[in-house]
């Protein structure tokens, strides 16, 4: 593995104390091995000049593979938009699935987005996109009670034998997810937490995302999910819970005590009319784990985290009417240090410090839009100001994947154009 | 003035019936002179394979001066917001107002705005700008009582010269504004009202924006705003009012009958947490014109109207839970030909149609965030997926402003270093 070095940007750390300072960075094997005037030169060298360079971007909730059905189901509920994402689901070759994630995976390279945590099945096809592109994969296979699933085969054991397949590889973690309560048993999320435990791995699952979704819950078992979870022994450190929206303070609290991971997507909820808003506030004042997700391409119908950091930066400050509610260091700690945290990584990702994987962007502030920018300004800029396509380089794992915005690692327009094919004949449009 | 053609893109051309088609576009004297398979050629040919053509986007509510400072003030409520700025602008040279103007034209012209409404004193320097970049603004020259301004000589006497010296250019159309009732007596709305009828021109004010601003007005009056303005003959079909906020239902039958124009500003709204949120379905619903704003680039960050679509489409079905509320259209509609009604321009510019002004962008959609496209989603994608960096091209009158992402008007790196330098002198940073 070569030398890099990123040289000449603004170094936006997100380490303990948020330095900002002027600097280079020098990787070696995977690692960032130096911070600061370095003086040593390097096999490669990426000039980022007028860039702030941050830790690459996480997003907390994925669903890679549905980038084929952007757009499909636009102002329709939750309810409506599943039903029409399933039917196409159903008729998901495992190429299809591939060739959809990789498409994300390419889109995220763009938009600076170095990690992602999915829930799908067919998560061996989503292995394949995601060492194909370069990038770091946490995937999830989903698991769901056999009533209910399209799966061939055990969702249960399927997930199994995906994790053993594929622990240990260094871009691709596996993981464990459950659909959520409405379609998992006690005894499937039992059995989800025993092969985690098991395995060592981690969980993903949806939580509280709706109203409904609650209501029946609590109809059908007189609890809500999260009292529920808890009661069966699901909650802990190594869960993940995407969405969060329809909590009670009591919720916060459990989720608070029993370490779980909370994926705040709010693009996808407002975008759902989900209702509510996840009371993320009350989540960070409890001590709770916020990290951010963009979810699904059909609820969003993007994967950018520039966009969706400020619009997780508006949404609390309107519900709350507090202006301070929310600040954009707050909401550029989602999307890095604290999605690692959500991941369980923090060790190695999320922020730059001597020593972690070299999961790096450099994010050009040379435009208009950017313009005037110096370091007091910055952190607003890049969660206010700008967008995915101001990443002029991404790295993972010490390794180039798109630098001065062309993507090194796969073709990009040939992704593009097969993912075009294929969809148009799924959709049949 | 050479003749255009546009070749080959995906017309949403935004007219009464929504057409959408791929096809050519022959731009003769500044006004679109054919749509459709076009066999003539023309002097100069855009090539706009794999993009959707646009009307131009146009931005019904800005203070474009204040580019200069983009994230002075952020996470803070208004009136915290506007202190700073106020005292920032009291620093402001003429030169500086046409220096942040000129910024804030290159970054519209590059994410598909061809015009704006402005609103700000020293609009001479604003008009400046505009001219030199070669795009259209809509410009207000703010008053207020003189017991609250810092401009030099009277604000009404200052927009009245303004508008004298600037009626009837092609590219600068001048206007009236109020800066809202909290710093204007019932004289200053009237007078400006005078000027504005016996110059014919349109009038531009901030209305309900904050429940201070309507509780604060009702406290010192006995009315809230608008029933105030009403009563003292301001409302009419020549105003645009911005925000609009806190307005009850019987408010906006007040702005309904009068035919008052409305910019929504979402963005700006969250971001400072005015409060509640503009009733913009019960506007659709009793027929009143939104058109959309981004506001000041110190409360939004920015002025990509791709972004404040989006967010527009989302605010008001995360706060109705009501996914269909502003579908993609709708908001695709106000960044469009309801902004054109909002200027008083709809039969000129905000769709294309044979005989209106060449007022033209050129959308790729040929990114993966775009992918997979097709006829049935480009409204979805133009509104969910796109961003202002999609922009491949921007005419404005028929000439081109911009193309293959290159803005051909004005030197665009020396409009960002002049910016930089002014902002850093004035900000001491």
């Amino acid at each position: 593995m070569v030398s890099l070095l990123l040289r000449g940007g603004l170094i936006v750390t997100q380490d303990p104390q948020r330095r900002i300072f002027l600097g280079d960075i020098l990787v070696e094997a995977g690692r960032i091995a130096a911070i600061g005037p370095v003086d040593v030169s390097a096999e490669e060298v990426l000039d980022c000049t007028g860039c702030a360079i941050l830790p690459g971007l996480i997003n907390a909730h994925h669903h890679v593979a549905n980038t084929l059905f952007r757009g499909i189901a636009d102002d329709v509920p939750l309810e409506e938009m599943l039903e029409r994402t399933f039917a196409l689901d159903a008729k998901l070759t495992r190429r299809d699935v591939q060739t959809g994630a990789l498409l994300g995976c390419v889109e995220m390279i763009r938009s600076g987005t170095t990690s992602f945590f999915d829930l799908f099945y067919w998560e061996d096809e989503v292995a394949r996109a995601v060492r194909e592109s370069g990038m770091r994969g946490f995937l999830s296979w989903v698991t769901l009670d056999e009533a209910f699933t399209t799966q061939r085969g055990s969702p249960l054991r399927n997930a199994e034998q995906f994790i053993v397949k594929h622990r240990g590889d260094a871009l691709v973690t596996p993981s464990i997810g459950v659909q959520g309560v409405y379609v998992a048993s006690a005894e499937t999320y039992a059995r989800a937490r025993e092969i985690a435990d098991r395995l060592g791995v981690r969980m993903h699952t949806h939580l509280s995302e709706t109203r409904g979704e609650v209501f029946n819950h609590e109809a059908k078992t007189g609890q809500r999910p999260v009292g529920w979870l808890e009661k069966i022994g699901f909650l802990g450190d190594r869960l993940t819970a995407a969405h969060c929206v329809w909590l009670t303070l009591d919720e916060v609290r459990i989720l608070a005590k029993d370490r779980v991971k909370v994926a705040h997507c709010p693009v996808s909820n407002m975008k759902l009319a989900s209702g509510g808003v996840a009371p993320v506030p009350e989540m960070l004042a409890e001590g709770v784990t916020v990290s951010l997700g963009t979810d699904s391409p059909v609820s969003n119908n993007g994967m950018d985290m520039f966009a969706d950091m400020k619009v997780a930066a508006l949404l609390h400050k309107a519900t709350r009417w507090d202006a301070r509610a929310v600040p954009a260091q707050a909401a550029l700690d989602m999307a890095t240090i604290e999605g690692a945290k959500a991941l369980g990584v923090e060790s190695d990702l999320g922020s730059i410090e001597v020593g972690k994987r070299a999961d790096l962007i450099a994010v050009s502030l040379r435009g208009p839009h950017t313009t005037p920018f110096y370091p007091a300004n910055v952190i607003s800029h890049l969660v206010y100001s700008c967008r995915g396509s101001d990443v002029q380089a991404t790295v993972v794992d010490g390794r180039i994947l798109m630098a001065d915005h062309v993507v090194r690692s796969v073709d990009e327009a040939a992704v593009v154009a097969r993912a075009q094919e294929t969809a148009r004949e799924l959709l049949e449009v």
